[in-house]
């Protein structure tokens, strides 16, 4: 396994003196939030997007990633004549909070102490919320004098962060498309979660936390971490119709090499993943997601937070997507509904399972496009 | 985490000094079989029932476990009165191959050396395959003098070695029961699989698979192994019911407590296999699993095994088994009809999972005991 550690790349940001206090309650002295812009911000400020990355996304949405030097997440998605347009939309992404791209996080330098051994937070970074990646967001985006955001979008972790932010800044967001998502994690992703953490702590070189004071790189737990989410994140049929039970070169039956396509594939997943992506980020942004529970916020109505709101809202689910199945994006619909929000709901059929909005989805792309060219229309965006 | 090592219990068995040719290639010269039995055969040795265990299971059907003191696995189905009835079946269950119960398998002495560091095989154990299993199970019931089994009966990768008894021994096999299995292992049960797997070799403690040799337990890893492996036996309702989104006292986000009650549940599942399993037993077997492939060993043609059987087959599946979904279970029954075999198909409305077959499912038990019922009066068994 690569024992590389993560490079340390100076990525474009915006550094914030006055700090963030924390859900938790505690106050970083000083916040980061690293983040990328597509196309233009026009003169009254109306025609900007903000994107939010899923677990593992980062915000080179559009462009070569400065890390693995592949394209850009949602290279498919975002750019000139594509669903969200950078043409005509000032597209931008950050860094979730606790991240490791340039946004406050775990490899960042510690602010609480002049301990010279503790150059860094590492597992001592405090625990975040969606709430408060959200929130350093909004930061972002008052920073870039955005009094109201055309639209947010995201998938999956991204769709927590977009309900977040209808339900916290709702004269902030004129639309929010939640995409394969859920208003909480259920007890079966919390699992999942778990499995990908212990996986990391049972690793030699965790070292109890302290592997990134050493030089050291968890690197084999992170791996089965990743195998094991990106199991999740991909249909039964999706799998099969990919590798089937096609073995890979050797016929007869071994205990350790990987004999099944599949398995190589997997491999190929964790080991890539660690050169790019660090195991205290990890623990804290799954831990983020496992906490989310916007109706729990809210006093157990998950209508509550949207109550008068005038965002519009298009959710979006896949068919095939195990991991936040359709009903759960129903159960979010169900509660816009019920304060008569202006909610479109669609399903696209897909047997791509939960990364479907990541891939080529003709339909999903088209669903995007309308959606946003009606909103633009209603908000008297110019074509 | 423990690391005590599995216990070396003495467990009843026959062993047989010709040996046995696995499939590999490899010559076993010594072969070991590990088995219980309960009830009484009678005198024409009709009423013998085989029941086949699971990936983790063992021998001990329906009795207090020597090592976890916990009761027997299907204590709920085999014993007097019960559907499996003790009072009408003499009921045997052995150890697989290459598992960790005293039958044959890594925690053996290995008999083709005379070094003295290599007391036991470890992870040299030739890999294994469910016919290999059954064809240890065949000497077992030749070694008993039972020409014919009433039935065998076995769920999930026990469902693997009951097609398998009935494919390669059709006139040794009355009535076959195989319970929320497949065919064969699709590309997603493998990935699980090999996610365990490489949770395993991930293990500081695992030593390159010489762990045994110095007393060690790669106990981390196989924990995780067995907690994702855990996910996959329930389903998502069922975790949602059994836990929800609880917490565990601690109000706070925590990095690394287990602060939901699911994660509590996980961790207590993985602690608690390691002290009653080996893992070098755990890969053997799960690679037995991942290579079973019933059409593939018979040209193709799923069918092909089952013409002319004169076997009766009652093939149950649970509605919310997503590791071996019904479908799968469809195709074994489509197979079967298209050689007119004689064959009932159920499946059994259950929001409990895989693991239902395991678990308090009164449909289950019902159709279970009256498919046993109607073979056992068509076998002319003294009621």
């Amino acid at each position: 396994m690569d024992q590389a550690e993560l490079p340390d790349i100076t990525h474009a940001h915006v550094a914030f003196d006055d700090g963030l206090t924390l859900e938790c309650g505690v106050a970083l002295r000083r916040l980061t939030v690293a983040y990328r812009t597509y196309g233009r911000l026009n003169a009254d400020r109306s025609n900007a997007i903000l994107v939010c990355h899923a677990l593992t996304g980062d915000q080179y949405v559009a462009e070569t990633h400065p890390v693995t030097g592949k394209p850009g997440w949602w290279e498919m998605v975002v750019g000139p004549g594509l669903p969200i347009d950078t043409e005509r939309f000032f597209v931008i992404c950050a860094n979730v909070l606790g991240g490791c791209m340039g946004s406050t996080g775990p490899r960042s330098p510690r602010d609480d102490t002049d301990r010279p051994d503790a150059a860094r937070w590492g597992t001592d970074f405090p625990p975040v919320t969606i709430r408060d990646m959200v929130r350093a967001q909004k930061r972002l985006v008052d920073h870039l004098g955005i009094a109201r955001l055309f639209a947010v979008i995201g998938g999956s972790m991204g769709g927590m962060q977009v309900l977040e932010w209808a339900a916290s800044y709702p004269e902030a967001v004129f639309a929010a498309i939640p995409i394969a998502t859920a208003a909480n994690h259920s007890a079966q992703n919390i699992a999942f979660n778990e499995v990908g953490r212990q996986a990391i702590f049972a690793d030699p070189d965790w070292l109890g936390g302290q592997y990134w004071a050493h030089g050291r790189v968890p690197a084999r737990g992170l791996a089965v971490a990743r195998m094991v989410a990106h199991i999740t994140y991909l249909s039964e049929q999706a799998l099969t119709r990919k590798f089937g039970r096609r073995l890979r070169g050797a016929q007869q039956a071994a205990l350790f090499d990987d004999t099944f396509e599949v398995e190589s594939y997997l491999r190929h997943q964790g080991s890539s993943f660690v050169r790019r992506f660090d195991a205290a980020s990890y623990l804290t942004i799954t831990r983020a997601t496992d906490y989310f529970d916007l109706a729990a916020d809210h006093g157990g109505d998950l209508s509550a937070p949207f109550r008068g709101t005038r965002t519009r809202f298009c959710i979006i689910s896949f068919s095939s997507d195990w991991l936040y199945p359709t009903e759960e994006s129903r159960v979010i619909a169900r509660a816009l509904n019920r304060v008569a929000a202006n909610v479109s709901f669609v399903e696209i059929a897909s047997d791509k399972g939960h990364d479907a909005f990541l891939l080529d989805e003709p339909d999903f792309h088209r669903t995007l496009a309308g959606f946003l060219a009606g909103c633009a229309e209603h908000a008297g965006l110019p074509a």
